[in-house]
This record gives C-alpha cells, structure tokens and sequence, in this order.
C-alpha cells in the first residue's frame, strides 16, 4: 500500500497534482489556505485528511509536499508564525518535497535548515504548465541528496515524464531559471523575427515553415508562432508568473555574479506588458510589445 | 541536354555550388576577381568557359547566378563600371538569380531595374554554410515572380534541399534576415542560461539535456551547445559574417519601422566579440561575451 503523503498548496497546479497521487492510491494529509479545494477534495476522497496547519501536516507524515507561488509563501510554510511551520514537527527521516518554483538561494536556505534538524529537503520546480500537472506528464528538476531523489522518485513517476536530478540542493531551481532564460529569451527572437518580416511584407507563416527548418528552429516559434501570428494570447503560462520567474533569475544572477543583459531587456519587454494591463496574457504575447515599438499588428496584416 | 548559365562569385560557398552544377551536367560561364580558382575550374571542366566581366558572362547565357559577400559587390556586378556589369546584355527573357545574403531593398532595386530592361531577377539567399554548399544541401529562401521560380527551381534543386518561394522580390532575402535574427537571439538565450546555470554550479550538460527536453529547446543550443560548454568555436559560421547579417537587418528594421531591440544588444555583444579579436570564430562565441561579463568560463568549471 502506498504510504500517507503531505500536500500544501493546492491551486491551479497542486490540485491536479494532489489528483493525480490520491489516483494512484496515496493517502493525503492537505493543507491550503483557501478551503474550496480542500472541501471538494475531501468530499471526493475517503483517502483525503485534513490538517489545519503545516506543523499539523508534517505531524502525521514523513514526506510533504509543497507547491506554493513564491519563495516567501515557502519560507512561510516552512519556518512558520508562532510555531504553525513544518520545521517544528521534522526530524530523521522526513523530507520535504518543494515543487514550487522559487530563488534557488532559498531551496539551499531550506534544505540547510532542515539538515539541521535531522531531516532533508529536494527542490523539484516543473515546466509543462496545468495541462502537464492534469495529464501527470510534468518535467521536474530536481535539487538535493541522491538518496532523498531515490526515495521520491516513486512519487515523481505519477506527476511527471521527464524526472531529471540536476544536482545539489538548489540544482533544481537552477535549472528552472535557465528553462525561463532560454523561453524568455526565444520568445523575443520570434517575436522580432515575425514583426520584421511581417512588416516588411512577407507571409509570417514561411517565415515559420522557413526557420522551424533549419538552425533557427525553436520550441517556442513551432508551438505558439501560430498562435503569436494569429494573435490569440490565451494562457497557456501568464505573463505576471513567468514576470515572477525573471525576478528570481536576476536576483540570481546578482547572486552569483552573472550579468544576463539579453534576459534583463526581455524582462522589462514583460514589465511593459504589464503595465499595459496584458499580465494575464500567455507570455507568447511578448510579441505584442515589439508590434507596439513598430505600430504594427502581425495579426491584422 | 543542360542550359549553360554563367556563375559570379566563386568563393568558399561559391566554387562549391558551381562544382554541384558542373556535376549535374550544367555548363558554366564562369567570372571571378580572384584567379586561382577560375583555373581550377577551367582545368578541371570541359563545360566551363572564363569570362573576363560580367558583361561578358550575360552575353553569353539568359541565367546567370551571383554569389557575392554583400549588397555593393552586387550592386557593382550588375550594374558595372564603364558599362562592364551584367545589365548591358540582360533584356526579354534574362534571369538574375542572386543567392547572396543582401540588403532587402538593395534586392528590390535589382528586380526593378532588371524589370526595365525586360529581364527579371530572383533573391535566394542560403542557410547551411559551407557544408551545405558543398553536399548540395542548402536551405534556399526565394523571392520573386512566381514564373521565375520555376524556371529556376531545377537548379536549386541540384544546390539545396529545403527550397521555398517566400514572396514577391525581396521575400528571400527578408526571411534570410528573419533566421539571422532569431539564429543570433536563440545563442543569447542559450549563453546566458549556460553561464548562469554553470556558474551557480550546476553542470552544463544537465542543463542542456532538460532545456531541449522542453519548451525551452532551441536548435541552435541541441547542435552548438555541447561545443559552447567545451569552449570548441571552430566555425562553422563565423561571427564577422553574422555581423554582416545583423547590419542588414538593423537597416531593414529602420527601413520598415520596425524597432528591434533585443537584436540590436544581441548585435552590439557580436560587435564587442570583434572588437576582442573574435571576429573569426564560430558566432555560438557569443557564450564568451557573458562569459567575459561575468569573470567565468564554463569550459573550465
């Protein structure tokens, strides 16, 4: 039988994850601030306990699970408010999952902090967006001991597809950040790609068939170049959540001393967008920021 | 039996993709400034016949192919001095097809003026570089009339393989700009997800394997990555010739309105390669640009 898992954070991706293990027969022991969720899904599952406090979680079981927003909502399911926290009931054996995407100095501060008390801590951020969480085909970086991997993999097999142990502690979010580097980043050569040819009379869709064909090809441009083309920016992943990932990769690279002067014009492309009120756009809609430089709609050719 | 054509230009791409025609039975007429390889040619082919002008060459044959560094070696080609450039003996029924990666309005003016005189003229820039042009297996992006592309089609078929009519006069060489955009803008993105993932120490192989795994993935990081984590930038394509590209397109960009500007910091990181005596390697040297900004190589972590 499988064992009792805690889960905190069950909102857009959480729920279908926390779906996705009470499936596969894991009992769970839930937490969330908001109580919907955690009432829909203990009508629904007999397998289903709730706990109103993280400590309370981490009471009851020796794994917990975490997929929060930011590093400050982690920190403070962690640490705690007046000994509510995870930490106070963690030990030996315990391990804290976070699959959050937060600053990697953070999953480093936690997994020192849990080392301290005995316990362990991996950092496994995701990229496949909601339709990965549902489907359970999520890939996930994971940061942390190469036992503690070993021991989460079971439960990383029905969340994810491609489970990948990138390192030490941190390792994971790392990897996260370069992920939304190279999305970022590939959003804006397609996006300037489209509105120069575009402008420049040329039907946007060979300039994809073209460039999908050979050394300029990305994911990004085969994916969305479509939908960046035709103008439907439906989400897909926010502009707001990957804005939130770009202020974790500058603090980043502060961090470590590396200067990203492409990523940081991205980045304030994307603050420009959400200050034109288009932050719950899908992040292809970078596109947009450079049709306004260029007074020019790819869409309305 | 095969036309004979005349060619212009015979340099690294040029004399390879004059051999690919010889071989398929075309007859050349042959013009080059430097020598040494119109007697190589010439000895080695009983189809070839030299021409001392371009003038010369177009008396001779109604297609006549161009394959030159940079938009005034075309211009200077076609329309000559002291009446020595091809346009002197095109009329009814002459083709220009200039395979050189020009400006796009310097190729606009060509098809114009050839128009006038009652001949026509064809844009088909390359991708694939020396390798392509010599396995015959270019990537040819067209623009001109319909009618010409045709008449032309079975000559690039024996050039390239991926052959695509993009639009009116100035199409191929438009898209040609859109590729080097986003070739260039997918390095950026790459060399600055490497160097901060590397130097926050995690190993670069790792990070390669999950970006391509995802919607992160990039061509240009799946066949250069592993030479740009091992500092290997033996070209390939070399940075001098990018920057050519990118002075292109930075001239279309204020010729259309269309402001660029990741490409133009992605551009002045490629100027300071040169300015640092890196002009000649392979353009994924572009990871040694935020190497340099951030004190850090990866191929020697």
């Amino acid at each position: 039988m499988a064992e009792t898992i805690g889960f905190i954070g069950l909102g857009i991706m959480g729920e279908p994850m926390a779906r996705n293990l009470l499936n596969a027969g894991y009992s769970l022991v839930i937490h969330n601030r908001s109580q919907a969720v955690v009432e829909r899904l203990d009508s629904e599952f007999e397998t289903v306990t709730r706990a109103s406090s993280p400590r309370e979680v981490a009471a009851q079981v020796s794994t917990v699970i975490t997929m929060l927003p930011d590093s400050p909502d982690v920190r403070a399911v962690v640490f705690g408010v007046d000994g509510d926290g995870l930490i106070e009931e963690m030990g030996e054996g315990d391990l804290l999952i976070d699959m959050s995407t937060i600053a990697p100095a953070t999953a480093i501060e936690l997994y020192d902090a849990l080392k301290e008390k005995g316990a362990s801590a991996l950092d496994a951020p995701v990229s496949g967006g909601e339709p990965g969480a549902i489907a359970g085909t999520l890939s996930i970086m994971v940061g942390g001991d190469e036992a503690d991997f070993e021991r989460a993999k079971p439960i990383f097999e029905v969340l994810g597809q491609t489970i990948t142990h990138c390192g030490a502690a941190g390792a994971g979010q790392t990897v996260k950040a370069c992920n939304q580097i190279a999305v970022a980043v590939n959003y804006a050569a397609a996006s300037e790609a489209l509105v120069l040819g575009a402008k420049a009379g040329v039907d946007p869709e060979k300039i994809i068939q073209v460039l999908n064909g050979g050394l300029a090809a990305s994911r990004v441009m085969e994916l969305r170049g479509p939908n960046m083309i035709s103008g439907n920016f439906e989400p897909g992943f926010r502009i707001n959540l990957h804005r939130k990932d770009l202020g974790i990769i500058m603090d980043t690279g502060k961090e470590f001393g590396v200067a990203l002067p492409v990523t940081a014009l991205v980045s304030q492309l994307y603050d420009s967008l959400a200050a034109n009120g288009k932050g719950d756009l899908d992040h292809s809609a970078l596109i947009t920021a450079i049709e306004a430089l260029a007074n020019f709609k790819v869409s309305e050719r």
